[in-house]
C-alpha cells in the first residue's frame, strides 16, 4: 500500500467521508489501493505521493480541466493576477469582462451573477427563480448538488433521487418542512412533465434540468420549453457538466433551445473555482429583491482563469478536440471489446463518455479493470472526461493497454473468477459510511 | 468620474446589484465617486483603474487579507501549488494537513470539513447539526450569510434580521414552507434564549452565533454553553469574522468556551477562498448520513494558502500586531475627535474596529469623511479591519490625514451644511435596487 492509500486511511478519521467530494473517494475506484492524493498534475499526467506516474484517462478533475492540468496559458494569467493581488476592498474588473463575455456567447441572456461552486450556483438560480415566481415548488431532473432545495425531494419518497445519479441517498439534516417542494421528473418523459403541470401548474416556481446527460432528446427539450413558456415558469438549464465541452458555451445553443437561466461551472475555470448564473433581465433582476452575497465570490482568480480559458477555447477550437478524443477513446474501448470478446456498453456525449461491463458482476469486473490499468500507470474508470491535453499518440498507447487489460478480464470471465484476480475489495458507488 | 466609477455604472446593467457582495458596492461608501475596481493590490496599497494610488484603511478585502494583499509568502506557496497543478482527479494532500492543523489549534475538535465560501460553511454546519438532532429549528444571533435556512427567519416577521446586521432585508425567493424554522435571539439576552428553550426546547436542532461581534459577553456565552449542553443541542460558533484576528484560531479558545462546531473563513486563506467546519466526532460524523459534496471544494489553492497563512501567523505572531494596529487606529480617531471637537463613537474588537459620527446626520458626515479621505489617497470608511501590512509610520500618516478631514467636517457641522460640502449623493446601507 502506497503513501496515498495510507493517507486516505488517516483522512477518514479526521474528515467525515474522507474528503470533500464523493467522486474522489477511493472506494468508488479501487478500495485500499487507489492512490487518492497527488503531488503534481500537468497536462494529462499525475504524480502520486510516492512520485509514481499516471496518465489520467479518468475524470480529469471531475471534468474541470478541459485544457489539461496546470495549463500554462491559464496558469500564467492566474499567477499574474495573484502577483497583482487576488483580493481587495475594491472589486475585480475582470468580473464585468467575464459577464460581458458570457452574454456575448449566449445572446438570449442579459445579466450574470457569479459564485465559486456549482452547488452555490444552482441555489442562486433557484432563489432568483423563486423570487420571480413568488412560489416554492421546483420541478427537476438530473443532478443539481447538495443543497436543501434539491435533496428535499427524498423527504416525500426516499427513492426520488434514485434515477437522478444519486441512488440510495439519505436526506438526514434536510428540514422536513421542505417536503413536496421539489418534484422529480424523468428526462425524456413528456407524460411525467405534463402530469406535474396539469395537477400543480400554479405552484411551480421553476423547472431545472441538465439539457443533456447521456443522450439529448431534442423533442423533449422543445416540449419543456413550450410548457414552461405557456405557464410562465422560468426554465433553468444546469450546464455545469455539459457546458464548454461540445462548444464554447452552453450545449443548449447548439440545440437552439433558450432557457430563462443557465448555470455554468466545472470547465469554465479549467480547475480554478468559478461558477456563473446567466439569465434574462426581468428574471435576473429579481436577485435585487433578495440577499445573495458572499465575500469570496469577489475573489479575482476565478474570473481571470475563466477569461483565459474561454480565450484559449476560441483560439484552439478546443471543443473539436474534446469531441474527437471522446470518439477515439470510445473506438479504443470498442476495439478492445471486439478483440477480447469482453462485452461492454458505452453511453454519454463524446467529451464525457462512459462505459460499463455488460455482465451481472459488472462492479467486480470494473474493479479489476481499474486495478490492472493502475498497474499499467493509468487512472481510468467508467468515465472519460475528454481533455485538450490528450493526443492521438497517448490515446493509441492507452488503447494498447486497454486491450491487454481486457485480455486479463476475458480470462477472469471465462473462468468465472474475477474476484480471484482482485488484490482487494470490490468498488462500490453507495453512500455508505467510511470508517 | 474615473474609469472605476464608470465601470461600476456599466456593471449594474449586466450584473444585478452590480457585483457579488453588498459590502463592496460603491453606494455603501461614496455613490458616483467610489473607485469600485482595482488593478493592483499589494500590502495595504491599492491601485485603481486610472493607476491612482490608495492606502487601504478600510476593510482590507472584507477582512480576508490579515497579512496584507498579495503577501509574498502566501503567494509563493500558492503559485508553486498552481505550477504543480491546482486540481486533479486525485485529492490534495494539503487538505488533510490543514484538517490536522485546525484540530491541533482547537483540541476540543476531532473532525473537519472544508468548503470555499462562508455561506457554504454555515449551511454545511446547519445540515450536520440537523442530521445529528433530527430536528429543524435553528436558534441564531448574528450574521450567517445568504442561504435559505437563515433568511427564512424574516418570513414570520420581516424585521427579524433588523438587529442582526441586515436591516430591511426582503426574503423574496425563500420558500415560505421554512417559516418558523429559524428563530432569532438577541446577543447578551439570557431571557431571550431562556424563553425560546422553555417553549420549544424539543424542536431545536442547533444554536448558532458569532461569539463576538462588537463586545464579548462572557457571562452570556457561558449561559449559552450551559443551556445547549443541558438540552443536548449542538452549539455552533460562527467565527468566519472573529477567527484568526485576536489569536491563531477561534476567539472562543481565548474565552475558554467550547462549542460543538466552529466555522472559519475570511482570514483563514488571506484572500484565497477557503472555509472550514470543525467539530466533535459524534456530531461531525453525521455528515456521512447525508450528502455534502462539491467539485470545487477539492481545489488545492485554498488549502495551501491557509496552511501558509497559519504558519506565518505563528512565526510572526500576527495577532499581536492586529490588536496593536486596531488600538492605534482607535487612538488616531480619538485624537482627531479631541482636536477638532467632532463627536464620534467607537465600537468593535480591536482588530475589527468601527466608528460612527455621533450626530443625527451621521450618514452625511460619513460620506464627507469618505470623500475627503479618498481625495487624500485613502480608502477609509466606518470599519477598519486591521492588517499586518499596516505599520506605525503609515498609521501615523493616516492619523494626520484624519485630523485634516475632521477639520473640514467640523466646519460643515458648525455651519450645519455638510451636504454643501459633498460632491455627490449621500451613502446608504440599504438593500435598495441599483439601476
Amino acid at each position: 500500500m502506497g503513501q496515498g492509500a495510507n493517507l486516505w486511511k488517516k483522512a477518514k478519521h479526521i474528515i467525515p467521508g474522507g474528503n470533500q467530494l464523493l467522486s474522489k473517494r477511493a472506494e468508488f475506484f479501487l478500495p485500499e489501493y487507489w492512490p487518492s492524493y497527488y503531488k503534481k498534475a500537468k497536462g494529462c499526467e499525475v504524480w502520486g505521493l510516492d512520485d509514481e506516474h499516471y496518465y489520467d484517462f479518468c475524470h480529469m478533475g471531475v471534468g474541470t480541466c478541459v485544457l489539461g492540468y496546470a495549463d500554462d496559458d491559464v496558469n500564467n494569467a492566474v499567477k499574474s493576477a495573484i502577483d497583482n493581488g487576488s483580493m481587495s476592498t475594491l472589486n475585480s474588473y475582470e468580473e464585468v469582462a467575464l459577464a460581458e463575455k458570457l452574454i456575448e456567447l449566449h445572446p438570449w441572456s442579459d445579466m450574470v451573477r457569479f459564485s465559486k461552486t456549482g452547488g452555490e450556483a444552482c441555489s442562486i438560480a433557484i432563489r432568483i427563480a423563486r423570487a420571480f415566481s413568488q412560489k416554492s415548488k421546483i420541478v427537476f431532473c438530473g443532478y443539481h448538488g447538495w443543497h436543501d432545495w434539491y435533496l428535499s425531494t427524498n423527504i416525500q419518497d426516499n427513492s426520488n433521487l434514485n434515477n437522478q445519479l444519486l441512488s440510495g441517498l439519505s436526506t438526514s439534516g434536510v428540514p422536513k418542512e421542505l417536503a413536496n417542494t421539489s418534484i422529480p421528473v424523468q428526462y425524456g418523459s413528456k407524460t411525467d412533465l405534463d402530469k406535474v403541470f396539469s395537477i400543480q401548474a400554479n405552484d411551480i416556481a421553476a423547472v431545472i434540468m441538465e439539457p443533456v446527460r447521456n443522450k439529448v432528446d431534442l423533442d423533449y427539450l422543445r416540449f419543456v420549453k413550450e410548457i414552461t413558456k405557456i405557464n410562465n415558469v422560468p426554465l433553468i438549464f444546469d450546464e455545469i457538466t455539459s457546458g464548454f465541452r461540445t462548444r464554447i458555451g452552453g450545449v443548449h445553443m447548439e440545440y437552439g433551445i433558450e432557457p430563462d437561466i443557465a448555470i455554468f461551472g466545472k470547465a469554465l475555470g479549467n480547475g480554478f473555482p468559478i461558477s456563473a448564473i446567466i439569465g434574462k433581465k426581468n428574471i435576473m433582476n429579481k436577485a435585487q429583491d433578495t440577499f445573495i452575497s458572499s465575500t469570496y465570490w469577489t475573489e479575482r482568480v476565478g474570473y481571470v482563469a475563466a477569461l483565459r480559458t474561454l480565450e484559449k477555447f476560441k483560439d484552439k477550437q478546443v471543443q473539436l478536440k474534446l469531441i474527437k478524443n471522446g470518439a477515439l477513446v470510445n473506438s479504443a474501448r470498442k476495439e478492445a471489446s471486439e478483440i477480447t470478446g469482453v462485452k461492454i456498453k458505452i453511453s454519454g456525449i463524446e467529451p464525457l463518455t462512459k462505459f460499463s461491463f455488460d455482465y451481472s458482476n459488472a462492479d467486480e469486473i470494473m474493479t479489476l479493470y481499474i486495478q490492472e490499468m493502475l498497474k499499467k500507470g493509468y487512472l481510468s474508470g467508467p468515465s472519460y472526461y475528454a481533455s485538450f491535453a490528450h493526443d492521438d499518440e497517448l490515446i493509441n498507447k492507452f488503447k494498447l493497454n486497454i486491450i491487454e487489460v481486457f485480455k486479463i478480464i476475458a480470462k477472469g470471465v471465462q473462468s468465472s473468477n474475477i474476484i480471484g484476480l482482485l488484490d482487494g475489495p470490490v468498488k462500490h458507488m453507495s453512500f455508505q459510511r467510511l470508517n
